[in-house]
């Protein structure tokens, strides 16, 4: 695990674009505002929910992990695409994806006074098609398990 | 469509236990609270964002499509389990649910000013396994379509 001071998130990164996201988006107040970074191959994302965020009194919400999940994703994808691309993140174009599909499975009850992380690897790209899986943990015990395939735009 | 004064909203029948849900909960005054309610087989939920429920302006998150999927798709399945007893929704003991697993394929994008409807309708169930299909309209158009497995917890 890298040190808090040497780790460069992604979303802070971003241009102007792409920091209104109710995910993950800097400038948007209201949202969650995920962090993303690279540990080796893996994106990576620490998040600790609100407490209204419940389903019930103590425990996430199912959507909440899945918009997280879906968020980190998204983020990792791109910051894979600068990667590959030999690019500084956030330079400017800035690669635009949209979600195709998002997949989760819930393993167990994730406790919402705990620090959530969410583990994300690019599986493989195919033309405009990019495969992300995400592992989603609380106190190192696997919570849930989920895909997002997400779709280049452009050229 | 049912006249505004005939619909019974499920999630103003619920029990206590059920009113602080980020999704759905009537108490969550941080939350999403949406209202579902039965149009024949269906259930239905027609739901505004607000504009922080953004991926960008205009547009709505997919991970918030997600989450009012993933929460009216569950407030379908528990309407469905009183049906089924021939119960009056709300009534003790409430039948409590949880999802294992949530799938959502995005078509087009969401406008975010336009008010979002969801159908939902119980596709089968098979021992504890609820599994529940979904619909995600605007202005009759499909944007998105889903599925929830939800589980049945206790006897």
């Amino acid at each position: 695990m890298l040190e808090e001071q040497e780790k460069l998130y992604f979303q802070d990164q971003w241009p102007e674009i792409a920091t209104l996201c109710w995910g993950c988006g800097r400038d948007n107040e209201h949202g969650l505002q995920i962090k993303s970074y690279w540990d080796e191959e893996e994106g990576v994302c620490v998040w600790k929910a609100r407490d209204y965020h419940m389903v019930f009194p103590g425990t996430v919400n199912a959507g909440i992990i899945a918009s997280i999940l879906e968020c980190h994703c998204g983020n990792t994808a791109i910051a894979h695409l600068y990667k590959e691309e030999g690019r500084e993140l956030g330079e400017e174009p800035f690669p635009r994806i949209v979600t195709g599909t998002l997949k989760v499975k819930y393993l167990k009850p994730v406790p919402i006074r705990t620090p959530i992380t969410l583990r994300a690897k690019v599986e493989s790209i195919s033309g405009k098609k990019i495969t992300i899986s995400c592992s989603v943990l609380s106190k190192k015990k696997l919570c849930a398990i989920g895909e997002v395939i997400a779709i280049k735009l452009g050229a």
